[in-house]
């Protein structure tokens, strides 16, 4: 972690800025070691400053100690009581002379940055960064996939625990308690995001929030969960099927399952993020069922379970060595069903390394 | 849930507005039934869209079954793909002939502001409407507050089965995962936030995370916890001293609790969140704390865990009949630890109905 304050200071000095305030909450936590979580859209637990020869965490005085004890190498600085983080900015922004303040628009209230330029008026330039930040966290380092292989781990043995106990009468929700309580005892720190249990019809929702159905026979119960572990995630899809399959859950499956292993076997560092999606495409297509791959191949994980890079149509982005992708093909039909199958892999020269070990049905 | 888009579409008139962009997820909740989660600070599960004869709830394609099926009386349109948001609100906008446009500036990110000012350019007003469809959020309904109460009875049940199962050699992360358990057994769907467990010195932290540490004897530990139930929230602070209290633990324990108690007979309808404040406050300076109080004495609960009213010092906003308020004084001390006693009421002509039932120790 210690090196990433000298390369964010590099690409400030590439872009002439003579400040960088950091407000989205996963690049805080990847600069800072920072924990706290924000209450969005507009509760932040902290915001960075970085000048040239200074390093802020401001938060608010309820959380001013906890920044002090977790950020190392920061100064911890309250937030302004009343005129809030804007005011706090713009008096340290005047401490260091600074003109040119870089700011995430992808990550920054609307008022905020009114907020900003009222305080800093005519004396800053507020400058848009874009993905600045937040394109240090694409290529992982060593320590960074280490976090994130042990919590896909976790991931794998929580559902190796818990599949071979669903039965058709539990309900979605049951099953995702059952999930949750696994990926504790087998070492979470947290679930890295809700898990879905979607069961017959309600798999035709890619995101579908655990309810009152049961599991059932026949047709596919998508389950997608991951642990946070270390602050990495993990990001795993299994399809169940309990019971004898039906003619179409076994089509639907396999034609998931025949994207997930084409999409493995060809994906290499360099390839395009729409190259990629077209692996897996293509072997959904040839089945037939290409209108019902509602959504993109795969994402980056790691701080943040969505994040660059990403797979999918229309994005010419090269896939760089060191990034991590879901490959998470899914079929989707509506008042059927659906299935998805994910595996969490690492990009890497000649192919990728999947991370993921949870057993695969076979159908 | 019928009434509030009638009602929304009455303070649009007052405002001269022809359609409102809500991206808050929390009113996007309130308005729409919708229940899928954000993964902040960037991707959005959805954003509604009101005009004077139109309701839509525009999300992307991986979501928008189930915005279909969930978002009763709005259409559900899918996001542009390439374009995003900000194209789709662009040709809602046109299809309707609306010119000014309110949006939520505490609940926007520049990106989105800037997209929307070029993709409506010269045709669109941009009105920031600041906490107008918050405010509709103040005021609980009958429904919402047996919501809120049920979320309440949950949690306060959930920390009765924990705390006499409490032990010294417990770590925080043990004890946070006995009441996360508890939590969903008896009833919630959630947890309404992570759930705080702070020993010893631990306990100067008001959001700190567990870990490690024991619980250990004689210091207060602060248990924060609260349930998700029926999309609404509860949030209930108590403080445990596990074996003999130490004399400055049994002393800051008295000043919190008396400090609850003077804030839950003095507050009523009308009173300002200051005002409120200051009940709180003054008890913890008569202990010859106040330094030690560093936040406000509570917030709103409902959609979300943190929502107005706020009671704190320097607002001078009066307290509603029918909101809500946590009543939850702290003293942290660096160092040494910490306590904190919350209750969450609702705010009446004549006083404050406690809903919060959990026992408090007697020190």
């Amino acid at each position: 972690m210690a090196q990433r304050i000298p390369d964010l200071r590099a690409k400030m000095g590439e872009r002439g800025l003579d400040a960088l305030l950091v407000t989205h909450p996963s690049n805080r936590f990847y600069l800072s070691g920072y924990t706290l979580d924000d209450i969005p859209p507009d509760e932040s637990a902290g915001a960075i400053l970085i000048t040239a020869d200074g390093s802020y965490l401001i938060a608010g005085a309820t959380n001013l100690e906890l920044a002090r004890a977790q950020a190392v190498g920061f100064e911890a600085v309250e937030r302004h009581k009343q005129d809030g983080l804007a005011a706090t900015v713009a008096e340290l922004l005047g401490r260091h002379g600074a003109r040119r303040l870089g700011f995430e628009e992808n990550a920054t209230l609307v008022a905020t940055y009114h907020a900003l330029e009222e305080a800093t008026k005519g004396t800053v330039e507020l400058v848009a960064v874009g993905e600045l930040v937040s394109e240090l966290r694409l290529i992982k380092s060593e320590d960074e996939l280490a976090r994130i292989a042990r919590a896909v781990a976790v991931t794998d043995a929580a559902f190796g625990a818990v599949w071979p106990r669903l039965r058709p009468e539990q309900t979605e929700r049951e099953a995702a308690w059952l999930l949750d309580q696994a990926l504790r005892e087998a070492g979470a720190d947290a679930n890295a995001f809700p898990t879905i249990v979607a069961a017959g019809p309600n798999g035709a929702y890619p995101h579908h929030e655990p309810g009152d159905r049961p599991l059932g026979e026949g047709l596919p119960i998508t389950i997608d969960m991951g642990a946070r572990v270390d602050g990495y995630a993990a990001d795993l899809t299994r399809t169940a099927i309990l019971g004898e399959p039906t003619d179409r859950a076994r089509e639907v499956y396999r034609a998931v399952l025949a994207a997930v292993e084409a999409a493995e076997a060809g994906i290499r560092a360099g390839m395009t993020g729409g190259a990629a999606d077209a692996l897996a495409r293509g072997a959904i297509a040839a089945a037939g069922y290409e209108d019902y791959f509602v959504h993109g191949l795969g994402h980056g994980v790691g701080v943040r379970v969505h994040e660059p890079p990403s797979a999918r149509a229309g994005n010419e982005d090269p896939l760089p060595a060191g990034a991590t992708l879901t490959i998470e093909p899914g079929i989707y039909i509506p008042d059927w069903g659906g299935c998805r199958i994910e595996d969490l892999v690492v990009i890497e020269e000649g192919g990728v390394r999947v991370l993921s070990q949870a057993e695969k049905q076979r159908v």
